[in-house]
Formats: C-alpha cells, sequence, structure tokens
C-alpha cells in the first residue's frame, strides 16, 4: 500500500541536496553560454508524442499514454526535444536563432528489471535555426564545460555523422528502407556486442552487407576519417565531422573520440550525432545530435536545430560512487536552542531576525530540553548553535558554541549578526 | 495538431526567467528556515492518492488516473502534501522534525474555462513530527517572509482552526456525520458570497442551524475569539488559535487576521488553518494548515505534521500585474560578434573563456555579418558587445561596446576578463 509506483523512487532530502547542486551548477552553465529557460507541460497530445518520423516506434511503445476525462489521448512526453519542437511549430515569430535550455522530467516505461526508472530527469540545450555546425561545436562545449564543472575528469564524447552511416548503408548495399532499421541495430554496440550486431545484422541483411558494415564500424584512431573516406568515399557526413573537430579544437576542448560506430536510437537525427560518456567502461550520461527535419513534421516549415540531452540521474549515480560531492543533511548553519521555557518565544524571534537577514538556521520546534536540542544540532551536522538563556537575555547576550571545537562565547545580540556573517563561509 | 494539452501550457523564456527567478527566492527561504528539499514521483499508486480520509471525494474527481502497462492503477498527484505522508509512513527511522520543502508539478482536472490550469506548481513546506503550535507559526512565519522578500506590501494570513469549526457544528446543533460537508460548504464563501452559502446550508440543515452558523461566520476584528468563546464556549480551537497569534506576534509577524470563515477544501486538516492573499480582493495565494491524522492513515502511527502550499502560479501572475519583476530575455551580458569570416574561431575562443570564467555570453552561430549581429544583440538587450576584428587582434585586442552609451573602446586580450568583471554587476 505504501509502495511507489513501479520504476519510480523517493528522493530523500541528502541526496537532493546534492541532486539540487548539480542542477545549481548545470543550469548556471547553461545560462552562461547564453540558453534560455523553456517550460512545456508534462503532459502532451498523443498527437504531438505520436507523430510520424519524430522518436520513432520504440520509445513510443515505452510510453505512458491514456485518455484523459474528456476522451483525448494523451501521454507524458519521453524527452524534451520533440515538445520542443512542437513549441517552435506553434510560435512561428520567434526570434532565431533560438537557444534554450529545459532541465525537467521525461517518462518511460522501460525494464524495471535492468535498473531503469521510469521516471526521470534531463537537462537538455538545443539550438534552433542555426544550420552552422558551429551550433553542433555550441552545445558540445557547453556540455563538456558543464562536466568539468561539476568535477569529470575522464569523460569523453562520442563524435559521429547520420549523413556518414547513411552512406555507409549504401556502399554495404541495403536498400534504403532498411537504413533506420539498419541504424538501430548498430547503436545496440554497446549492448549486445560485436558478435550481437553481426548477427542481428545478418537477419536483416545479406553477409556481404553485413561483412562491409562490420569492418567500417571497427574504423578508430587519429585518421578514422580518412580511412572511412578511402571505404566509402568522400560525402557531406565526413566533411561536417571534419568541421565539428576544427571548431572543438578551436576551444581547445580535446574531450573527443571520433567514433563511427555511433548511431543513437531515436529516429530523428540528420547530421552530427554525439554521445557522452563518464569514462571508459561506464554507461553513457549523455547525448543529442543534430534534427534537422523534426520540426518541419509539426510546422511544415525547415528549421534546422540541433542539442544535447545530459542524463541527470546517471551523472549524480556517477558522481556519488565516485565521491565528487558531499552530502549534508541540511543547509541551515546555526541553531538557536532556547535553554529554558520562559525564553522560548525570544530565541524564536532570535532565529526569525537571522533568517530575515539571510542566514539559514533552525530552531527547537518540539518542546525539547537543550541537552536533546543539542543532540538534534550535532547530528544535523549544524555549525554553531545560540543558546539563549534567561541570564544572558537580561544582559543582552546569547552564548555561541561553535559545535566542531566546542568552545563557546558570550556574544551580544545586537552584534550576533555581525558574528555569524564572518565565520560562516 | 499543435496544440497543448487543455489546460496545460509553455513557459516561454521571458516568463520563465521571471519564475526562476521568484522559485530561487522561495527555495532560498526555506532552505534559510531549515527546510530540507524531498522529492517525491510525479506518479502514484492509486492506492495512495484514493486513500480513505485523505484529499477527499471532490479533490478525487479531479484527479488524472489511469493504468499504466502492467495494468496496475495509478495517478498524477494533486498535492504534495499526500506523497509526503506516504515518504513519511514508509520512513519510520527519520529524525523528527521531518522539515521538508518540495517545490513541484501537481496535477488537477478542473475547470479551465474558469482560469484553472491542470498541470501547476506548488511550493510546500511542511513540519512533521511536531504537535507545537509553535510549529505552525514557523511555516506561517516563512511563507510571510518569502513573500516580503518577493517584495509583496499588502498581503495577509487568513486564520482559523478547524476545532472551532467542530464546535460551531456541535453548537449549530449539526450531527456529526454532517460536519466535512457543512465545512465544505463554508469554504465556497469566498466563491458564491454568503447568500450563497446559506442557501446550500439550508438544503443541509435545519434553518434554525443555518442561522447560528451564519451569525458566527460574521465575527470579525480584534476580539473576535472572545466573541467565539461567548457564543460557542471556550474549547482547544480557540486555545490555539490564540497562541498561534502569539508566536506570531513573538516574530514582529503582523500581516494576519483571523477569520472564523475560513474553513479550507481538504478533508485532512484537523487544527490550525492558514490561507494567504496577496491583497484585499485579490483570490488565494496560498494556504495550508494541520493534519495530525493524515500520516496514521498510510502508517498507523499517530504522527503530528503542519504545512504550507504556496500557489506559484498565482504568486507570479500577481507580480506581474503589479511590475514587482522586470522581464530579461537572456541572461548573457556579453555578445562576442567576430567583424570577419576569417575571425570566427578565435571569436569562439574568446566567448568559450569568458563562459569558462563564468561570465554569460553570447555569440553568433548563424553565419551572420557584423551588422545583423549587433542588431541580434540589441534585440537581445546584451549591455556589452565583443566585436573580434582581425586587426585588432593582430595587436591582441578587440573592440569592446557598451550597448547603452554606444561608447566603444580598445581593450587588450589578456585584460578582457577583469574589465568586464569590473562592468557587469
Amino acid at each position: 500500500m505504501l509502495q511507489n509506483v513501479r520504476g519510480t523512487r523517493d528522493i530523500p532530502p541528502e541526496e537532493m541536496i546534492v541532486r539540487l547542486k548539480v542542477l545549481d551548477i548545470v543550469r548556471q552553465m547553461f545560462e552562461d553560454f547564453g540558453f534560455v529557460p523553456l517550460e512545456t507541460p508534462a503532459l502532451e497530445r498523443w498527437e504531438v508524442l505520436g507523430k510520424k518520423g519524430a522518436g520513432g516506434s520504440e520509445v513510443l511503445e515505452e510510453c505512458f499514454r491514456f485518455k484523459d476525462k474528456g476522451g483525448r489521448e494523451v501521454g507524458l512526453r519521453y524527452d524534451l526535444t520533440v515538445p520542443l519542437a512542437r513549441f517552435v511549430a506553434s510560435n512561428p515569430s520567434l526570434t532565431l536563432p533560438f537557444k534554450r535550455y529545459q532541465i525537467d522530467r521525461v517518462w518511460r516505461y522501460g525494464d524495471v528489471a535492468r535498473g531503469r526508472l521510469r521516471e526521470f530527469w534531463q537537462a537538455d540545450i538545443d539550438i534552433v535555426g542555426s544550420k552552422s555546425i558551429q551550433a553542433d561545436a555550441e552545445v558540445v562545449a557547453c556540455a563538456v564545460l558543464a562536466l568539468r564543472r561539476l568535477g569529470f575528469k575522464k569523460f569523453f564524447v562520442r563524435l559521429n555523422n547520420r549523413k556518414i552511416l547513411n552512406e555507409l548503408v549504401k556502399y554495404a548495399g541495403v536498400p534504403c528502407v532498411k537504413v533506420v532499421e539498419i541504424i538501430r541495430t548498430i547503436d545496440k554496440l554497446d549492448k549486445i556486442g560485436e558478435q550481437g550486431v553481426k548477427k542481428e545484422l545478418e537477419k536483416i541483411v545479406s553477409k556481404e552487407s553485413t561483412k562491409k558494415v562490420m569492418s567500417f564500424l571497427k574504423i578508430r584512431g587519429k585518421n578514422a576519417l580518412d580511412k572511412a573516406r578511402e571505404m566509402i568515399g568522400d560525402n557531406d557526413g565526413i566533411k561536417e565531422l571534419g568541421e565539428l573537430v576544427e571548431w572543438l579544437e578551436a576551444m581547445g576542448i580535446n574531450e573527443y573520440r571520433i567514433d563511427l560506430s555511433l548511431a543513437r536510437g531515436l529516429d530523428y537525427y540528420t547530421g552530427p550525432i554525439f554521445e557522452i560518456f563518464a569514462e571508459e567502461g561506464i554507461g553513457s550520461i549523455g547525448g543529442g545530435g543534430r534534427y534537422d527535419n523534426l520540426i518541419k513534421l509539426f510546422s511544415g516549415r525547415e528549421v534546422p536545430a540541433t542539442g544535447i540531452s545530459l542524463g541527470l540521474e546517471r551523472i549524480i549515480e556517477v558522481m556519488r560512487e565516485k565521491n565528487m560531492i558531499k552530502g549534508e543533511k541540511t543547509k541551515a548553519k546555526v541553531f538557536v536552542a532556547p535553554a529554558t521555557e520562559d525564553v522560548r518565544k525570544e530565541a524564536m524571534k532570535i532565529a526569525f531576525s537571522l533568517r530575515e537577514s539571510g542566514i539559514p538556521c533552525d530552531t527547537d520546534l518540539m518542546d525539547r530540553k537543550l541537552g536533546k536540542q543539542l543532540e538534534y544540532a550535532s547530528k544535523m551536522n549544524v555549525s554553531f548553535v545560540i543558546i539563549v538563556g534567561p541570564k544572558d537575555l537580561a544582559e543582552g547576550k546569547i552564548t555561541l558554541r561553535n559545535m566542531k571545537s566546542g568552545k563557546e562565547k558570550k556574544v551580544f545580540l545586537k552584534e550576533l549578526l555581525k558574528s555569524l556573517k564572518s565565520m560562516i563561509r
């Protein structure tokens, strides 16, 4: 009876304090890059979510979808990109480029047994209106700087281009109608391995085609683009990938790897694609790419766009595993403790005036004796306790105890604020 | 096809920037009062939401409720209090008092025609574990300080106590089973007026009872508690309300009014109840109260609790109407403009290094000529433009233009950061 909906979970305070720190850093970085916030509703009409050519059938099967009381089909969004496309389509007079960020929940009815949550957070940046590869470089740069600021040291961004995959498929002699299917299969490389992909490909195309695809996917290293060019011929995809690398190098960003096997699962990508890894051997913590046709699906107008989504759950998980952030039990730095019942209201007043001055503090609300109050303050890791006693008060003073050192001193009430401000950060 | 789900809406950037400012202030205030963040999922099992004795039948009729793919009945939460009660019930070893805040979305399938949104934000603070009226004073004080900090001048908090209403009903000779119904009717006072309430009451109870209730509801002013005591006799509700006022006065809070007609719609309240108004004649912007039995519904244990919820949509609406906050188009303060194509990468690098140093800035991503870039920067209200030209660059300089004054000066690249930091805020 008390259980959460399967695949969802509560985030208790200690974890939330960490999460909010991460969110604040990410949001600040997004704003430093000139991205502006947009909010779209959790609920979308099914006509929007289910739009043919958008996310594709696999993700739609994972949608929470139902009829509202009015009998309309609605669903909980599975990403933040499709709602953005709808927003842009329905606001034709937006100033371009439209650089928006959204940090918000999405829902997918995924396989809980494999550790997947059904309600989780994404942090997205997208640039709408620019067809320049510079825009792709901008979203990658922003994600890179955000991860650097969060303290990640070994992360890297895999880069590829859907146009290269399209050329590869042509080169391998695979009919056009199977391109999406082939790309989805390639996308499983991390999950099912080389042999797995080979087996699945052979079910879809000839052994000959499979062989060509598999040998292409093995291309790695510095000269990857040259090798690719040799095999499948020069094309826009290779050119764009080269250009993206030049932009990144210009900014001094070297946390990238060309990876011609990167495919990305969603249907809507058209050009550069990215996927971010915290380090070798740890799963993806984000990804994205260019989707020049998605907005057209909704508006009929050609509007190029590119973006990246950071997976906040995974990022925080990795940061916790690697001890990159320390937990706190409360943001309160001070606890105001009435020593006796008769000064309880004075203590409350002191707490109130500290809060008024922006000093995070707490006070007893449980009618506890002083000893129990100190225990509680210590349990919550509060740095200072202000002990309010009737004798001190008569002289206009309180006792200030440093909870780490255990040292106490008397402070005049009128100097309390100054004292505290100098001691708290 | 492009429409939002009825009753939901997008929040465009200019509005979101304002909203985030408000959210940040409110969250800071909550943390200054020692409240800690909790997140619960949007989706809850129907057994939780539909719990008898929790929100009550009226709000349940407004729930988004459906079966998930596994055939389980789930719903989108209609408030943040019921999920909190579930959380506390399923975490019996929580340190008490548990002071949590949650700023998050809730869903109610309300009447869109009357301007009600079906997806909206609440900002809640609750204190779990304290039966002291001091805790009720704490949540009221926190809400008051948050509203003061947001710049509200004329707001006030109406105060009443459910125990007084229960006594009133007894005094009026109404049978116990009708108490909830009577309270719900009284709660409509703002919506349907005195005559409306009278009419509805007469349908439920005798004319005699209605008359007694109506004359009680008219009690106002300084001596309200004394008058109430005269009419229905002394009781715990009157005592608690008096005590609450004493706590507020001790903190110097005078933004309250005793209002014996305040009822609050939800079933779960047991003691003090509050409702906040931005000013006379403007609807409610928040409310709450004590609910000592709610958690017991889920856990079997007695756990007292009290809390307040701020209605963020209404708060922001009022702040916009009253011009209390100014909109911004972007958080970027600086725009880096390459004067020619050949310095585009250098410009990108300069932008990147400013962002690295925490200076919010933007740069051209549209392959625009300088003139168009300046137009865009001006449209976005950016304060400074850094013009990057090949000649300047050869001397290690850029041109810094103040967009307000139109004045320009040459600045050495290595001094740019220092220059900007001194000028931006």
